[in-house]
């Protein structure tokens, strides 16, 4: 039997299980679910948008028997290629799993489908007083699913923590399809082994979350933005520090001096001449304490030697100042027309370090790189501006990337913070990682999925495999 | 070769691995180390005290040659038997492993051994102006291996989270011998399975942990302790859900009139006659934050119909009310010798319900129950006293244990909140977890543990094995 006779037999096996209208086949529609955030196109050779947990273990049953991949695909908004087809197969769009089943107001839970729009939670919960902390940049897009099989983040994470910190329990579909529950409806919770967080962050290579149990918050009903105008990097990092001796900030973001020329004159308000890294600080919780918290930190301003510094106190005022920030990647684009951008972490005292760091890679390989991110945390997204069409600029751009990364693990860092691993890392994985520490993960998955049908390709190094 | 001449083989090895200073082998250093927390007392054959990673390496590649069990002890505090030997073989008792190796100021991080003494931390990290959140009853003496191993919570909980939540990154010994390094110095990470969390919790079963990176925070600076007089047990969890919804207090513990009646009078000041329940609610911070939450907290309870409320302002004065909750074990064994503690979670909201259930319990099985722990997270400890030796009592107390399981599965909540499984509860695991959930736990533990040597008998039940 021939690749396509096999194919179309198992087309035709999964249109059974999910019925004829929810499979695609045709190129047009292969192409919609071929790429993600990273800019790589896999085409997947076919596609199925099943409609409950028995579906989708009847579809691994089949998989099992039938040895093709199973890729499970949220929004597509990832960046490091955890959603795509690397070795073609199926791809599983969530599409149709956007029920949010329960909302325990009087326990702060949410039972949800992991097809769920982070954006979209936060909507529902918001009059009820209620808050899903996790906030990645793309909130409006990106599905809660993917969001627990990167362990997403965001810049709140400083204060509420990322992802892993918020699913209780899950219900998962393994790879030869059985299904199991996870965790509990509980904050504490140790019966048995942690198998809830095995699963976040293992980019649907160990089995495919089906439904959700999440912790949630109160509310925050106010919040105040100051932005910082700093003399150095090593000022900015300094007051962070000084910063989380006294407070707990929602937002504790930085950007340094090249990303600030890229956007002074397009801002707004009036930057200081010699700015040299801005800092974005948000405070939030009530009222009255968001009133304490913001006379606590502007006293402690006024006390430092820095250029200026702005307050806003609601949020028209606030968005003027994110501005800031979010002109930066627009702003980039003028230089070169792609962008490598990594998502690094070091402890915050070697911010200054890795910025130093990253402002001689441009030097050395003639290549504009820029650094902003999460300084409350460490986690720095470092952008290459390139001409991919440039075979140069790309080598270079290789060959900075990767020194950033060896930098990266000398200053005790990691090499993803809230991105993963995918396939645009996993090369790099060594690099991090022990050798028998990376034998045990493939144990593990292999244990879970013997005959790696579950998004292979990620995470591990190819070579080896 | 009989066992006795095989153990002492064994124990020369062992010798000189460790040194012959550190192993013991006599009846009475045996004793020493053949209990914890539970009152049951298990004999092993030789306890050896290793120094290093290289010599519990060395150990576990004898142990796994010769296929004796190795059992970790810390302090042997634990609640569930994690650290008895049932299987005899050899403890290892970590008292070696205690040295603070680094606590960083700058990134608000410690890396520490396993036998630090939880409370020992706490002071060393004080005058810094840092913390160490999780606070077991045990913090005085239990360790921070035994915390990690048995995910300990403690009453600060509900605004902090557990032990899990802290732990960054861990050295750990496998059962083989190899060494590992799990997770990062950052809050922030995703490379690969989320291991660290893996072994959180895995009470000594998966690995040896010889080092722990542990996210610390800035030491709030102030508290002020509540003691809420309730009309009942629906008005408690009512007010416990109100006040959640504004504030985040540090503790929210609660007392059943169970637990009220045995130490109403011996209290250094009165309650309300009437009291059905009591609240003991503490916030924390810095003085300005923390005067505004009591603020906000007496101006909530002056709008609601309690029978009366009191409020400390220093540590003496708390210390005053927090006597009534101190006071109740000490005089439960007035009414019997012995006592069943049980750690069992339901969602915070189900607690009055589960509070009659245990009343109900009392009545049926003749045994005075009563019923304490942390509103905030539904965390309840339930106390059957009975008298052991009393046959009759003994399995009214077993049937009461297991009804009262029954129970917290059917609220939608979970066995163990922060004790563990251990082998006092293993065999009720299939209460709560399903058998294709258990079914992949056990392959998990085969595949770090193949011989099961590393803690055999604890966390499964027995007759699957």
């Amino acid at each position: 039997m021939d690749r396509d006779e096999k194919r179309k037999i198992i087309t035709e096996k999964l249109a059974e299980i999910v019925g004829r209208e929810h499979i695609a086949t045709s190129r047009e529609e292969l192409l919609s679910y071929s790429y993600d955030g990273t800019g790589q196109e896999f085409l997947p050779e076919a596609v199925a948008f099943p409609g409950s947990t028995d579906e989708i273990s009847r579809i691994m049953v089949l998989a099992d028997q039938e040895k093709f991949p199973v890729v499970v695909r949220g929004a597509g908004s990832g960046m490091t290629g955890g959603s795509l087809p690397v070795k073609g197969g199926l791809v599983l769009a969530m599409s149709r799993f956007k029920r949010i089943i329960e909302i325990d107001q009087a326990n702060q839970i949410a039972i949800v489908e992991p097809g769920v729009i982070n954006g979209h939670l936060r909507d529902v919960l918001k009059p009820m007083g209620l808050f899903y902390p996790p906030d990645p940049a793309s909130l409006n897009f990106c599905t809660l699913g993917g969001n627990i099989a990167e362990c997403a983040g965001g810049p709140s994470a400083v204060k509420y923590g990322v992802t892993r910190d918020y699913v209780l329990g899950l219900e998962v579909v393994l790879a030869d399809g059985r299904v199991i529950e996870t965790g509990c409806r509980t904050a504490k919770g140790v019966v048995g082994y942690d198998l809830t967080r095995l699963f976040v962050g293992s980019e649907g290579t160990l089995g495919i979350i089906t439904r959700i149990i999440m912790k949630l918050l109160p509310l925050p009903t106010a919040a105040i933005t100051f932005l910082v105008c700093c003399r150095s990097m090593p000022q900015a990092t300094g007051l962070v520090r000084l910063i989380l001796e006294q407070l707990q900030p929602r937002t504790l973001e930085f950007m340094d001096k090249t990303a600030i020329a890229l956007v002074k004159n397009r801002l707004p308000f009036a930057l200081s001449a010699e700015t040299a890294a801005i800092l974005l600080i948000e405070v939030d919780g009530s009222p009255v304490s968001v009133k304490n918290q913001a006379a606590q930190l502007a006293d402690f301003l006024d006390r430092q030697d820095v250029l200026s510094y702005q307050r806003a106190d609601n949020r028209t005022e606030a968005d003027l100042l994110w501005q800031a920030r979010r002109a930066v990647s627009p702003a980039a684009f003028a230089l070169r027309p792609d962008k490598i951008s990594e998502d690094v972490v070091v402890p915050r005292s070697k911010i200054p370090e890795l910025v130093t760091f990253t402002e001689e890679l441009a030097r050395k390989h003639n290549l504009p790189v820029f650094t902003f991110g999460h300084a409350g945390d460490g986690n720095i997204h470092v952008n290459i501006m390139l001409d991919k069409k440039n075979k140069d600029e790309l080598e270079q751009a290789e060959e900075a990337k990767k020194a950033l990364f060896r930098e990266v693990i000398r200053l005790s860092g990691t090499l993803s913070g809230e991105h993963g691993i995918g396939n645009t890392k996993s090369r790099f994985l060594p690099l991090e990682l022990g050798s028998e520490t990376i034998k045990l993960m493939r144990q593990i998955k292999k244990l879970f999925d013997p005959h790696d049908i579950l998004n292979p390709g990620k995470i591990f190094p190819e070579d080896q495999s």
